[in-house]
């Protein structure tokens, strides 16, 4: 019997390769899939969140079986887990073969105000699942709506069309671009009265936005920021978030505190600052070896945790092969390793017979205005960068419309269910010729 | 300047028929009209509640402004209305000619308990916007996901999948269709196992489900729900509902109270059972004629509210005009008074010169498994039921398949966004190849 612990990324690719005659449970808080690098589009309505997801149940067999629950602790000795129900009931599950694939969490620094508004849709939101690109969408327009109220004041409306993004990875700098397209596309049409109220500001620690890409696509992408009026703070934390009360602002008001000094009111935040471990595997039992700091479970190249060859996997954002190249906490890695596992345990290869190869794709991104970016560079399988005499070919760095049309294709293609391949260009068309919806409900 | 109270059938018809350049404002707490006959529909996951509604905004001109308001009082001397937005901001919105077309809202006969778990959908829910159908459809979902749990037991699994349907009207029958679709078609594909402990309770104080249709169509109607083993209960009120534990049940456990003394365990409950007065309606000064009982403003042929002829109209299942015809409180009826008073306001006939005229579609509704019912026999011109000399051809009563494509056909051209249009066969055609999707976010 093989568990999954998550619906992520691993988890479902791992699920949906299997063969339908190995029993198989998978256990997740959420009861489906989502595709990530979408988020930011469903977050202002290019897309909708149903044509992001696929139910976990639509690809078991009859072999297979769902609970929405969350794994608690794990007992090797006896092959058991601890799972809690997301209504709190406790139970066991037991396996011969176990992969965990539990993902990270929003990494919030431990800054409470931030987690605590965040977990309760406070103006603050992550950008994880598809419960937050929903609850963003929904403050976002009735952020517009109570601007729109003619007794609210103009330092009122400011405050609530100032759209603040923390992090300048892929999610935020999509998050900011769809933002925008949403704005320039519908907000002047449908709201246009509140056009001189709206302010977006990305806010990143680091020194550039898009931290991983080629530096040349990296001041691409600010170029265009800064042509569409976003501020953009480099060097920069938020290290806080606080209500406030002023004469014409409605109580309670927020505002965010940045590491300069500064205060900074918005009316929505969207935090997407960094990736930190789930309390499942931060809360493991020593017999599970672990990095001392990011807390991510040690594999060996075969993706087996250490000490526990033959029963336990580990695989994406949870866990670290520290003694090969290291491989970035990715969707295409941990797709990747998904396909892989399915396959060894399908029993194409014996579990350490051929290690895992990471093949990257490159990177790529929405930017807006039907402009995108695609960096190559990365491209291929992982290389010694010590090793000079292995000469690859690789693509091109892509900017413009051309990346685009890349980003939708290769989205589109990686999608796994014939629904959704037919669902996201209809929403595309969709949103293209009648614009995104704006109700609110 | 045409002030509009409410975005329902009668307000927001009014709306996309006023001339463009006629100043217009429309107050609603809702941003959107809702196709209401489909949100059984979008409660199962038939259609997606984003295509059976459309933003007020989007078809407002440039003379039109829409606030996120709830109307509280009415100044007739200044020609004021004191509103609140949703976020209780309150201001003045002044009108030259003011339409009252706030509706009503689901009728809970003064039964705390209902109201009190209806308003956190807590396991009880109404049906009346497009948050209901989202929260009865998360809550179906999750029902089915918690009774997978291993430890529950097989009580507390038929608690949870105990669907109890609390009136016998359209909108009631039709959400007990569907539901058992979605149990036929989804259910036994993604969570057979627990098919046997799945049961649907309809119940009904009257002596008949689908109270204004004709007999036959009655029994029809019955025939069916009890072949499919729908539990129908007539002559049977839900007096409460109320908390209670037990070995075996998940505290708190739900069940409802019935007038014969027994007591039905539920896990989700759709209370559709009647129509209750608006706060705004009900707290109207004296000045405002109403009737005594419903509270429902009184309008004389031309839909003038009486004593205030020329400056305010009422409209839909606020209004009643006691000296004429008994008009049934259905959408075709307000969706023809916002049409008439389009009419009245663009100029085309002066407010006293043509009587508003109900024209009856007849009435129908969906039955599950491809079948429907019509009935035409109240279809036509309202008529005095004593004058006897003038025979009017009526459409014959249909049940089975054409009544279905008749439903569908009727709905699908009543929709009046292109967007619409297109999404919704789009969307019953995603459920009849592919299924219900059966996320829950």
């Amino acid at each position: 019997r093989v568990v999954v612990l998550g619906s992520g990324w691993g988890g479902f690719q791992l699920a949906l390769n299997l063969d339908k005659s190995i029993p198989l449970t998978v256990v997740s808080p959420r009861n489906h899939f989502v595709f990530t690098p979408l988020l930011p589009s469903a977050s202002v309505g290019t897309l909708e969140c149903r044509c992001i997801q696929e139910p976990v149940r639509t690809i078991l067999g009859s072999n297979g079986s769902y609970l929405q629950a969350k794994a608690r602790t794990l007992d090797t000795a006896n092959k058991r887990i601890l799972c809690e129900s997301i209504h709190n009931e406790l139970f066991e599950v037991e396996y011969d073969k176990l992969v965990i694939a539990v993902g990270v969490k929003t990494n919030t620094f431990g800054i409470e105000s931030i987690k605590q508004a965040a977990s309760a849709h406070d103006d603050v939101f992550f950008l994880k699942h598809l419960a937050h690109a929903r609850a963003i969408r929904t403050n976002i327009i009735d952020s517009f709506e109570q601007a729109a109220i003619p007794t609210v004041t103009d330092a009122e409306r400011r405050r609530l069309l100032s759209f603040l993004v923390v992090g300048g990875g892929p999610t935020s700098c999509e998050f900011t671009a769809e933002l925008h397209d949403f704005i320039k596309k519908d907000v002047t049409r449908l709201y246009r009265e509140l056009l001189p109220h709206v302010s977006i500001t990305i806010v990143e620690a680091g020194p550039a936005l898009l931290g991983p890409f080629d530096k040349a696509l990296q001041d691409y992408a600010q170029g265009l920021f800064k042509k569409r009026d976003i501020d953009v703070r480099l060097g920069t934390a938020v290290v806080g978030v606080e209500d406030f009360e002023g004469p014409g602002y409605r109580f309670p008001a927020k505002r965010a505190l940045f590491s300069d000094g500064t205060k900074h009111e918005f009316g929505t935040m969207v935090w997407s600052a960094g990736l930190a471990p789930r309390t499942f595997t931060e809360e493991l039992g020593d017999n599970i070896a672990r990095h001392p700091r990011t807390h991510r479970i040690l594999v060996d190249e075969f993706l087996r945790v250490k000490g526990h060859e033959g029963s336990i996997w580990a695989i994406g954002d949870a866990a670290i092969n520290e003694t090969g190249e290291p491989i970035p906490q990715l969707a295409q890695v941990a797709r990747q390793q998904g396909i892989y596992l399915g396959k060894v345990f399908n029993g194409k290869y014996r579990e350490d017979e051929k290690p895992f190869q990471f093949f990257s794709l490159g990177s790529m991104a929405f930017m807006g205005e039907s402009k995108g970016i695609y960096d190559g560079s990365t491209a291929g399988p992982l290389r010694d960068p010590n090793n000079k005499s292995v000469h690859h070919w690789t693509p091109p760095a892509l900017r413009g419309i051309l990346a685009v049309l890349l980003w939708r294709f290769a989205y589109w293609g990686r999608q796994t269910s014939v629904a959704n391949k037919i669902m996201i260009p209809i929403h595309w068309l969709k949103a293209y010729i009648f614009g995104r919806d704006i109700s609110r409900y």
